[in-house]
C-alpha cells in the first residue's frame, strides 16, 4: 500500500494543495492538486488530477466558514480519493523561518512557538501558514507535519549580503536580509543538472516572477544573493507591492502627509506596484492586453527593475552564465522576458524571439554568451521532497 | 577692477565658502576658501588661501551666535580680502530643486517660495541652504544670488529610472527619484574631456564617496541613473545614513517596535551606516585605523554596496567603460577603492595596486578594459561657473 504526502501552501485568501504518492521512485509523484479560494468570503474548492482535469468542485455560500471547516473538507476529500494510499504527512510552505529555522522542520510545540514569534517579521504572510498548521493539527493530531521555509534556501548568503546598515543592536535582534521564494529557487537549482547541465555549476540568475517577484543569484546551485530582504516587500516591482523604496519616501508619507503606519503598510503592500503605476490592474495579463499607456509604463518599469537588479546580482556572482525565468509571469509572458533580455544584451544575453514567443524551454540563441531558460515553478514538489526527507531523518 | 563671486555650501553645522575671481579667463579662479564649523554650538571661522595656508581664524565663545552674525563676519572678511575686486554675486548649493527648478536660478521671491515648498522633501538639508540665502539677503539685499541644485544634473534620467512604483496620485505629487550630488557629478563630467578624454563620450560610473555617498551613471557626460532617490537617504551606505533599506524594516520598527516616525528618522539619518555597523565611528579614516572586526565589517559592507549598485548602474548604461572615484573617501582611501575594484574585476576592472596606494589620477592597469580614475571633487567651482553663467544670461 503506497503512502501519500499532502503539501499545503496557504496564502491570505487561498490555499493551494498537492497530493503526492511516495513510492519506490526517487521523487514523489503528483496524484492530485487543487486550491481553495475565497477564504474569508465565499470559499470555492477545486481539485484536479495530474493532467489538470477538474475532479471535484464545491462552493460554500456561507461566508463564515472557518479555516478548520475548509481543511476538514480537504482532508475528507483526500480520504475519498487516496484509494489504497495512506496519508502519512503534511508539508507546509512557511514564509519565514527566521535565523534559527534554516532547514525544514517537523512541527512541534517548540517549532510552532518559534514560528509564532516570527509573525512580526511577516505579518501579512506568516499567520496564514500558522492557521493551516493549527487547523490540520486540530483535525489530525497524529499526522506528521513538516514546515518548509521560504527563507531557508538563502542561508548560504554571505554575511555582507545579509547585513543591513543599521545599528548592531538592531541587526542582533534579527533585522537582516533573509530573502524569500526559497522553495521555488531550490526547485530550479535541483532541475538545472538535467535541464541545463551547462548551468548547474555556473553563475545563474533565477527570476521568480509571480504576483510576488524576486531574483536569486545561484552560484553552483547555492543562493548567494536575492532581491527580497527582511520582508517580502523589498526588491522588484510586484503586482501590488512597491519593491525597493527610498526609506525617505516612507518618512515623507508619515511626517509630511500624516499617514499612519497601518495606512503606509496597506499602500506599499496592496496599492502599489503594477496596480499603482498602471491604475489598471495588478495582473500582468491584463496589462499586456491593455491599450492604456500607463499599463505600458508599468510593464516597462517591471522589466527595467528586473534588469537593474540583475546587474546587482551579477556583481555578487562575479559574472553571469545563465538566466532562468519561472513562475506565472516568468513562464507565460514573453513580452516581459523579451524586455528584460534586451536590457541585458550588454552582458551577452541574446534571445531567440521565435523561441521566446513559443515559450520554448531554452529561449536564447545558440551564440548567446548567456543561456536563457524558462523552467516551470514547482514549489509543491519541493515541499513534498522536504517532507519525505524530514520523515526519513533519524529522530 | 576684477569681479568676484562667493560660493556657499551650507550644511547642518558647517558652511563652506569659496571666493572666485572672474576675469578674462574662461573659468573662475579660486582666491580664498574656508569654512565656518560648529554653527549652533561654538562657531569656528577658518579662511585659507588657494594653497591651503590659513589666513584668518576666529572662534566665537557665545553659543547663541546667529546665522546672520556668522554671515556678517564672512562678508566683512571678504570685503577686507577682496583687494581691488568687487563681489558681484553669491552662488549657493541647494539640495533640492524639485521638479520645476532643473537649472541654476537667480534667487527671487518666487524662487524662494518654491524652495520653501520643497523643505518636506529634504527636511534635514534644505533649511540650511535657505537660511544661508536669507542671511545673505538680509545683509546684502542688492547682491545677486544664484541657487544651484544638487538635483538638476539628474533631470536627464529617463522616466522609467525616475519612477517609483507607488500609485500615480502620489508620483504626480512629486514622489519620484531625483538624485543628489549633481554639482559634484557635473564637475566630474566637465573634467573628463581633458583628464580622461577616452571616457568623455563613454559609459562611466562616478562614485561620490564622502560623508554622504552616491553613484552616478554618466553616458557621454549626461546622468542616466543615480543611487540616491527621492531623498538623500537612499542608495549606498553612508557615514551615518543607512542607504537603501527594505521598506518592511521601517514598518517593523513602527509597528512591532513602537518607534515614532521621528525616532526612525533619527535612526536612519544619524545612527546607521558606517557608524551603526561599526559601533566605532562614522569616519572612514577612523575605521581604516581601527582593529575592531566590526569596523572591518562596516568597510566591507560599504565597498560591497558600492560594487552591487555599480552592477545596477552598468545595466542602465548598457555597459561600462570607466569608473571615477571622487570626494573625501573616494579621493583618499585606497583600501575602499581596492575593495570596490576587486569586486568589479568580472566587468573588466583591473587596478594597479601601487598607483592606487599612491593615489595617482589613473589607478587602472594599462590592460584594464575599464579605466579607473581618481578626480578631486570641486562643487565650489561648479557653483561659481553656474553663478557666472546665470549672471550673463539675458534677463
Amino acid at each position: 500500500m503506497p503512502d501519500a504526502v499532502l503539501t499545503i501552501n496557504a496564502g491570505s485568501s487561498s490555499i493551494k494543495f498537492g497530493l503526492f504518492e511516495i513510492g519506490s521512485e526517487s521523487d514523489p509523484r503528483l496524484l492530485n492538486h487543487g486550491q481553495i479560494e475565497g477564504i474569508g468570503t465565499t470559499p470555492h474548492f477545486l481539485a484536479r488530477d495530474q493532467a489538470g482535469a477538474v475532479l471535484t468542485e464545491r462552493r460554500w455560500t456561507d461566508p463564515g466558514v472557518t479555516h478548520e471547516a475548509v481543511f476538514a473538507e480537504l482532508l475528507r476529500w483526500i480520504d475519498g480519493h487516496l484509494g489504497e494510499a495512506r496519508l502519512v504527512a503534511a508539508g507546509h510552505r512557511v514564509v519565514h523561518g527566521g535565523r534559527r529555522l534554516t532547514a525544514p522542520a517537523q512541527v512541534t510545540a517548540a517549532v510552532l512557538a518559534q514560528l509564532d514569534s516570527l509573525v512580526p517579521l511577516a505579518p501579512l504572510h506568516q499567520p496564514h501558514s500558522l492557521s493551516a498548521i493549527r487547523a490540520v493539527t486540530a483535525l489530525r493530531p497524529h499526522l506528521m507535519q513538516v514546515a518548509c521555509f521560504d527563507t531557508a534556501f538563502h542561508r548560504t548568503n554571505a554575511g555582507v549580503v545579509r547585513r543591513i546598515a543599521l545599528p548592531r543592536a538592531l541587526t542582533d535582534q534579527g533585522i537582516e536580509r533573509y530573502g524569500f521564494h526559497g522553495l521555488s529557487y531550490e526547485y530550479i537549482a535541483s532541475r538545472l543538472p538535467e535541464t541545463a547541465p551547462g548551468l548547474a555549476a555556473g553563475k545563474v540568475i533565477v527570476a521568480h516572477l509571480g504576483n510576488g517577484a524576486s531574483l536569486c543569484a545561484l552560484a553552483a546551485g547555492q543562493s548567494v544573493d536575492t532581491t527580497m530582504g527582511f520582508t517580502a516587500l523589498d526588491g522588484l516591482v510586484m503586482g501590488t507591492r512597491c519593491g525597493a523604496l527610498d526609506p525617505g519616501v516612507i518618512l515623507y508619507l508619515l511626517q509630511a502627509q500624516g499617514m499612519t503606519a497601518g495606512a503606509v503598510e496597506h499602500l506599499l503592500y496592496a496599492q502599489s506596484g503594477l496596480l499603482g503605476v498602471s491604475g489598471v490592474s495588478s495582473d500582468m495579463r491584463a496589462l499586456i492586453e491593455s491599450q492604456d499607456p500607463h499599463a505600458r509604463e508599468a510593464i516597462e518599469l517591471f522589466a527595467f527593475r528586473i534588469a537593474r537588479e540583475s546587474g546587482a546580482m551579477a556583481m555578487t556572482l562575479g559574472g553571469l552564465d545563465g538566466l532562468v525565468f519561472t513562475a506565472g509571469i516568468g513562464e507565460h509572458v514573453a513580452a516581459v522576458r523579451r524586455q528584460v533580455c534586451e536590457r541585458l544584451a550588454w552582458l551577452g544575453v541574446a534571445i531567440d524571439d521565435a523561441a521566446n514567443d513559443r515559450g520554448d524551454p531554452c529561449i536564447s540563441r545558440p551564440d548567446s554568451r548567456i543561456a536563457v531558460w524558462v523552467i516551470p515553478a514547482n514549489e509543491e514538489l519541493m515541499i513534498a521532497r522536504h517532507t519525505l526527507a524530514t520523515m526519513d531523518k533519524p529522530k
